[in-house]
């Protein structure tokens, strides 16, 4: 009887790995570094090789393993093929068959933004909905994509591509896929930083966030501190976030909006900021799509691409 | 063996009814008027009359018949009810349910402009495509999102509803739907004319397109006829429906985009001025997306209610 599988998110300087039941709940949790050099040829081995020692360690039978699921930071596409991988410096490679080559396990992979998706419906803040967007406000904007509990891969793996949704003409830096006005330059938390800047740059209010290194936690402190600069800067970075997601929405008309990343540790004090804007400019039935926020944090990885094994 | 279904398309004023082989090849068409007095009442029955006197008139046994795909003009969910039909004068109706009670045939639903994207990925404009949106660009801006050959319905019935997608902040005159600068208002048939007035209204420059009635036919035949006002008024139409489409691409990253609609008669043309301003602000990946025109009109609504019930 299947009762337990693996879930692996790769970073680019270390591997998560999680033991899961099948109900959710994480068994044990460990981490392995990341070996890039040599094009990362020995990343998926250091994987499989933990893997097969955690099964003898643990005694299991290899029946009882529903599989192995793996998030990695790039396009994978529905045949498990990764075209490249940057910050593993892989170049193109079959990672679903030389992960089930080597360990003898069914195994099933997905891009990392994607697989957090996954994980945050499965066990996280999109608990019960089963049609989802989440946005992870780091230091770019990421985004996955759930249609009836599927992830939407995109035929160029560029499904969930959101923070890349272009919404300001009047911006001439280059954000680094090459576009001038990408979501991500301007509600990411390096775009609320630069939003930041660019306000103080036009006024002379004073305020708490006149700092050298102003951040977006420097921001959402200024707010729950009652700073109207604060309010000011954050206000338009719902604009920007609120907005899209509308835009979004009129695409896949999502259940709900689950909202992570470092930005969000802020709080609900976030979603305060998104939410007015996201229904001001939502179509009728959509403006009661429900916010949350992510709630498995760095695990959402290791979540998703457990549950990526048990679909 | 099931050799054959039916595909209906209800409108407003007539039900289009299309009898079907499996491959795809449309063996018979017909029409009959909906009959929207008595809060429609009468529609599914004089549906069902009408199929099962083409399965006497035919001689056909049930077995051979896979069943009856339908596309109404409003929202519908995944267990085949309609919550309600404006254009029908329906409120709630169990469609499917009453279908199969008074036919014996299994039946399946979709929201009409979901299905005509359906219809032109079988046997249109995206055929060999499997994952699509498609834009009809008529008295509105309709849409159908495609992912990996199913139709993206949405939580609330509002997947594809991209003709409400934000993309004029400055515009005070309201959409249908009650916001404010909706693609809709910009790139139907309507928003072009919008726009032409518009620009004629900026400036003295003679063209061919002034004209009481500018219409989107005005303005791209005035665009073959190398009208400079005309092609200014195409190009505003470009960047807008251009834009919006890469912001969509993030999301769902299709194969191709269909353009459908009155708008799109003027043909290769209309593609000419999107595509530049989609490549512009598309995800690097998504800019190769590729673009073609809808083929089947007015029958894409049957072509993709008989698609329905294949699945």
């Amino acid at each position: 009887m299947v009762k337990y599988c693996f879930g692996i998110d790769v970073g680019g300087t270390t591997v998560k790995c999680g033991f899961f039941n099948v109900e959710g709940e994480v068994l044990e949790k460990w981490e392995i570094p990341t070996r890039t050099e040599n094009n990362g040829e020995n990343i998926l081995p250091d994987i499989a090789k933990s893997i097969n020692e955690k099964i003898k360690e643990r005694k299991l039978e290899k029946e009882e393993i529903a599989g192995v699921g793996i998030g990695v930071p790039g396009p994978v596409n529905d045949n498990g093929e990764v075209p490249y991988a940057v910050n593993l410096h892989w170049g193109y490679k079959n990672l679903v068959k030389e992960m089930e080559d080597m360990t003898g396990l069914k195994t099933r992979a997905g891009n990392d933004a994607n697989v957090a998706a996954l994980g945050e419906m499965w066990c996280g803040g999109g608990v019960g909905y089963h049609s989802l967007i989440m946005v992870t406000l780091g230091t770019g904007v990421g985004g996955g994509i759930i249609v009836n509990e599927k992830i939407v891969t995109g035929s160029h793996g560029a499904g969930g591509e959101i923070g890349h949704a272009h919404v300001e003409d009047d911006m001439d830096v280059a954000c680094n896929c090459g576009n001038c006005g990408c979501l991500e330059q301007m509600a990411s938390a390096t775009g609320i930083a630069y939003l930041a800047r660019k306000m103080m740059e036009e006024t002379d209010e004073p305020s708490v966030i006149r700092r050298e290194n102003v951040s977006a936690k420097t921001v959402f402190d200024g707010v729950k501190a009652g700073d109207a600069l604060a309010m000011k800067v954050a206000d338009k970075f719902g604009f920007y976030l609120g907005k899209a997601l509308a835009n979004f929405a009129c695409v896949t008309d999502p259940e709900v909006f689950v909202i992570g990343g470092g930005v969000s540790k802020a709080g609900e004090v976030v979603l305060d900021y998104i939410k007015p804007y996201y229904q001001k400019y939502a179509f009728p039935s959509c403006k009661d799509a429900a916010f949350a926020l992510a709630k498995l944090g760095n695990d959402a990885g290791i979540y998703g691409a457990a549950k990526l094994v048990l679909e």
